[in-house]
């Protein structure tokens, strides 16, 4: 496939901005996603594509939990910030317990909303893990 | 988890305007999707959510190949008129060739760009299938 054509037609596709955030054995992570989307409504079930590099992706398939942060659009520079790969100030997230689980899922006070997710299945995408 | 914080929530991720469209055993079919993002650059995949009670679920499935139409903001009405369900006018849909397969992807002639896409892997999704 022609590259410039591919990126052309792609860039016709919406997207989100997102920050995930993460956290496992005491260490705290987090990375912006673009690919995000609710896939189900009963139950509530929403697909991330996590870049197999990413750091955070054996945090989450460990733990079993992440947060989404749903950013603002005036948020573009801090999902700039965050980057791709591991967080070098782990104190933006504030982490707080859920009153459901009883675990901590670390979130970013800034954002418009966020959803503590439980992982219920990955599944492998290319060169990223659903 | 309370129905109205979940719907305020779950509002306030981004979603696409597509319709999915495609074609098994000589029939057209197609669908409004929302539920649709990329995945992955290398090789260039999406993930789509599809109900499991939809008509389209199993032509793709048997197919293995289905077409992604972008819509734009204004072809909101577009979108509604081909509802969730079985198409009633299936000549809505253009049929057009591919260079690459020789097989047959429907196409909305009216879309802002159109992806012809091959079946990689499917997974259960709750009340859908990705």
């Amino acid at each position: 496939m022609d590259p410039a054509t591919k990126k052309k037609v792609l860039r016709t596709f919406t997207y989100g901005l997102y920050a995930v955030s993460c956290t496992d054995k005491g260490e705290v992570n987090g990375f912006t996603a673009n690919w995000l989307t609710q896939v189900s409504f009963e139950p509530p079930l929403i697909a991330v594509s996590v870049e197999n590099s990413a750091k955070s992706l054996p945090m989450i398939l460990h733990s079993g939990k992440f947060t989404v942060n749903v950013l603002r659009s005036g948020q573009r520079e801090l999902a700039g910030a965050l980057g791709k790969s591991a967080i070098k100030h782990p104190d933006i997230f504030l982490k707080i317990t859920s009153a459901h689980t009883e675990s901590q899922y670390p979130i970013l006070p800034e954002a418009l909303s966020w959803v503590a997710c439980e992982v219920r299945s990955s599944t492998p995408a290319g060169d990223s893990t659903l």
